[in-house]
């Protein structure tokens, strides 16, 4: 029991989830670097997503650095995902898998692809040390200094 | 470009993000995972979240068959994942490590150890084909047969 180990502010996955945990914004990263969209109507029809919802979402994707605009051919904006961003995939396709595997009864609707040599994609864990892939049960959440250091600035 | 690959119900992210996308219940299987919690009054506290919204998340995991419930030794409910329930952890890694990288200016406040050598775990994308490493870049997404099946039989 690892008691408090996690602080709620102090935890990389809530930090993430600040960003990009919301179900509108994980849609609209999944359309950009899975579906190539950029442009606002495109991601409006797709997703069927509130104009001034979807408005709120891309520009805090600006302000955070997941996105950039610019003008596209047509003089309407486009939004393009920043190395930060299309670095999100892999938590997409993490998503997907656990979906596939325990609420898709038929089967995977979309599979992830390599192309380069068209392989299919898969999501894994790996220990750095042993370099086995080890079951979900058996990997464990360690505290590092930097959470007692961050504990002891937000208590001061 | 890939169009309409992706379909707002046919995709195993998006159901995915339905069970556990909100941010209450992923801090909460987080908590169940890796802080090794089981009692409403430990969630509670930790999360300081509101009781009535913490008990609707409870119920849900149980109703999809995340958590299983039973009487602790006090008498009040006791809540575990299971195998459905652990299978999360590796999303929840692969978020920790997108915050980690883009925003954990300090360094990364928790690490990930594999319980049997004490190794870091890292989790990494890997083609099943030529066995590398896809940088996210290099992958993107193809929508199988069961997509059109399931497009179908919901226009009929």
């Amino acid at each position: 029991m690892l008691g408090r180990t996690y602080d709620k502010e102090v935890c990389s996955a809530a930090r993430a989830l600040e960003i990009a945990g919301e179900r509108w914004s994980l849609l609209i990263l999944r359309n950009a670097a899975f579906a190539g969209m950029t442009r606002f109507t495109d991601f409006q029809k797709s997703l069927d997503i509130a104009p001034n919802v979807l408005a709120a979402r891309l520009e805090h994707f600006v302000e955070t650095e997941i996105m950039t605009t610019s003008p596209g051919p047509e003089g309407y904006p486009t939004y393009h995902l920043t190395k930060k961003g299309l670095d999100f995939k892999p938590v997409i396709i993490a998503l997907t898998e656990w979906g596939d595997r325990w609420s898709a009864p038929d089967g995977p609707p979309i599979v992830y692809e390599h192309e380069e040599c068209g392989g299919r994609v898969r999501h894994t864990l790996y220990c750095k040390r042993c370099g086995e892939r080890p079951r979900p049960q058996d990997v464990s959440a360690r505290k590092t200094a930097v959470m007692e250091k961050i504990r002891r600035r937000s208590r001061s």
